[in-house]
Parts: C-alpha cells; structure tokens; sequence
C-alpha cells in the first residue's frame, strides 16, 4: 500500500526521502493559497522566487511579481500575497513571478528529488485529495512553517489531508496520525482552534482578517496546483 | 508573564533562544524516564554521554555504563535504556554513564546556553510542573523524537505539561497550543493514541510491552531530574 507521511517543517526535510514520491507544500497563511486562487482565477503560471532581488527582475520578463516577506508587500511590488488579489479576474492570462516567506523555500527544497510537487491549500482541498487518492506513488505533506518553526495551520491541513486519505495510504508516521486526530478533534470549529496560532494575531495585526478568512474556506476551487519545470500551473483532476 | 514554548525535535533547536531559559528534555520512549527511574531509585547521578566508546571508557572511572542504540541494548554494555532495571534498587548509590539514540543528544544541545536542564518523563509529572510553576524563568520543553524526526509520546508530555501550567505562562507557541490541545482531547485514554506511534511498535517487537507501561504511569515519584555541572542528580520540590 502507498504511504502518507508529514513533514512539520522544511528544516526536517533532509530526513525523509523524496525520490519518486508526491510532495504536497502547504503555506496556508498566505502563499499555496494565493497560488490556488491565482491560478483558479485565470492567471497562466507562477514561478516561486528564491529572493527579492531575483523576483524583482523578473518583471523585466513580463512577469507580474508579487514578494512578501514578514507577512507584508515588499517594496516595489505590484502584489504582496494576498489571495483576494486574484479573485477579480484583474491577472487573467499573466504569469506571476513570487517570493514568499516560507512557502517559496518549501518548494525549492522539495523540487529537487520529488517526482510531483503540488501546492495545496483548504480552498482546493478535495482536488488534491482526488489527485492523491488515483496517484499509486508514495506522498509526503511538507508544511512550510514559519521561519523553520512548525505552524498551526498547516499541520491542521496536513491533519485534513491524512483523515481523508487514510484509507487509501498507510500511514505510519506520527505527525500524521498526531494531526490526523487534532483536525478530527477541531474539524467542525477549525477557526476556533486557529484564532489561538501565532500567525493568525500576525495576520490580525495587519487587519487582514478577510484574508484568513478566505484562506478557511474548503473546497472553493476544483484544481490542484502542480510545479511543471520551474512553474506552477493549474490542472484538473481527472 | 514568563513565557513557555515547546521545540518538537532536537534538529529545530538552533530556531530558539535558550538562554537564561530552563529547558525539559522529554525522550518518554525511554531515555528520560530511565533516568528519572534510577535517580528515584537511588542512583547518585546519571552522566550523560555522546557516544558509545566515551561512555564504554567510563566503565575504567567506576561508572555503570548503560548504551542503549535503536532501542537495543549496546555490545558490551551493563544497562540498556529500560527503566525497570532500577527499580529494585539493585543500582543504589553507583553512578551511571548513559548514551542513548535520542535523549542524549537533546540534553547536549540543551546545555551550552540553558540557565537549567532538567529531563521530564510522565513518571514525574507533577514534581516538574511544580519547580517550573515556582521558578521565574521563561521554559521551553524540547522533544527528543527520533533521529531528529517528531515523536507522539514525547509531544504528548509537553502537551500535558502545558495543560497544566496554562495560567502561570504566556503561550504564543504554535507547537505548545497544538499539543496542549492533542492532550487534552486524549488524556483520559493516552495509551490509545500512542498504541499507533512508530515508537510503541517498535518497542512492541522487542517484546517490552512492560517498559511502555511503566512509561506511561504518571507521577510515581517527586523528585525532579537536573543537570548540574555534567550529572544529572534528583532534587526535591520544596
């Protein structure tokens, strides 16, 4: 049977073998969300960015960037990471350029050795269910964290991903079954539990609470975003 | 408010600030409860040591040498890591040189910075609680997990740890709130959720089912485990 397990931070990942398997990058709070709506909203691409100064240059390209780092837009960018940017159909057929805190990192760490590397979100959550369940090859959820320390939110997604795959993969890794039972446990009060995490009053502080809202809702989009070379792109589940 | 943050594996350490701090060191599965074991059963002071030569060396300086590698007893060692080879008092007054898979490392890490190490376990619950309840310092409780990787038995004790001191500490660790919450949504049948971990079954093939019992009781003793200078030694919470 194929397995599932969970990496809680992109600073552990040297400890779990990638090759040949699914990668799932999770950065709830704000980057594989935004990612989603972007690419559900019509934009063509984005292509994660290693720093600033890189993204920046992009823009030369013809790509629209979008950086944020510390949870703010960084200067000279046209979008921060927002995920409510995206919703208007305003980035219709563009690529986006976008460097991240955390969730850009994740990716670049699991594309190396990784066979598929997803970015996932709640906002696609069934469609990257859909992909894993056909899919015969092993995955690991990677939860992007915050600065290399574990987060809330993502390991609640990674915990929602297992109980909806756990019939379908063998799971024998206990930050699985440990987030397994924490979402069972707050799965029908989810922004309960998540008003309490570090990066929500983060996030508060910046009165950007329709963003964490946003960032909640389950199953608004039925695609998954999927690294294709150095771009993620937008595929149905078929 | 003095501060309590929890660190879910060794390999996050350098993520956290430890200086001035007390820190607990939890390797539930079995380092740390062995050695909480020996110091209420007698034993003077428990050496904790790096590798296997060093602590095989430490035989000639009249130390019990006790090695412990993937939950086996090592070649030529005296004492594995099971806490049930003290309780018969068999060790009263000798001093124990003890490397283990996990525990050890965790504690050397701690070291260099912390104000205080101590080393937790479920056996003496409540006599840490207590010392950490009255000192005034900031906590973090670091997870020995294993081989760097997150564990379930060592998370659920600092989930229980934070149960029980949330109002003599300002929490703002996502990792202290996920845990606290996984505790307490499991306290009244911990043996249930820990009978999945990795740990339990690798232990239940080695057919000591006896030692995760005797892991799992809660507060048998009241003393707490310290490092002072090199040596781990028990004392009292006045």
């Amino acid at each position: 049977m194929k397995e599932l397990e969970v990496c809680l931070s992109p600073n552990l990942i040297e400890l779990y073998e990638l090759k040949g398997k699914n990668i799932v990058v999770a950065d709830i709070f704000r980057a594989t969300t935004s990612m989603i709506s972007a690419l559900a909203n019509g934009v063509l691409s984005i292509t994660p960015v290693k720093n600033l100064e890189e993204c920046r240059n992009m823009s030369h390209l013809g790509y629209i960037i979008a950086g944020e780092r510390d949870g703010n837009k960084a200067n000279g960018f046209e979008l921060g990471n927002s995920p409510l940017s995206y919703i208007d159909g305003k980035y219709k057929g563009k690529k986006i350029a976008m460097t991240t805190t955390n969730g850009t990192l994740a990716i670049e760490k699991s594309k190396a050795k990784a066979e598929n590397v997803l970015v996932g979100a709640f906002i696609n959550l069934n469609a990257t269910e859909a992909f894993l369940k056909k899919d015969p090859k092993d995955t690991i959820i990677v939860c992007a964290g915050w600065k290399g320390k574990f987060n809330l939110e993502d390991s609640l997604y990674a915990g929602a991903l297992v109980s909806h795959l756990s019939d379908f993969f063998r799971i024998d890794c206990d930050s699985a079954i440990a987030f397994k039972n924490l979402f069972e446990a707050n799965s029908t009060d989810l922004k309960k539990i998540l008003s309490l995490a570090s990066h929500t009053k983060r996030l508060q502080n910046q009165n950007i609470e329709a963003d964490i809202e946003f960032c909640l809702n389950i199953d608004m989009y039925n695609i998954i975003g999927v690294l294709r070379g150095n771009d993620i792109v937008s595929e149905d589940v078929v």
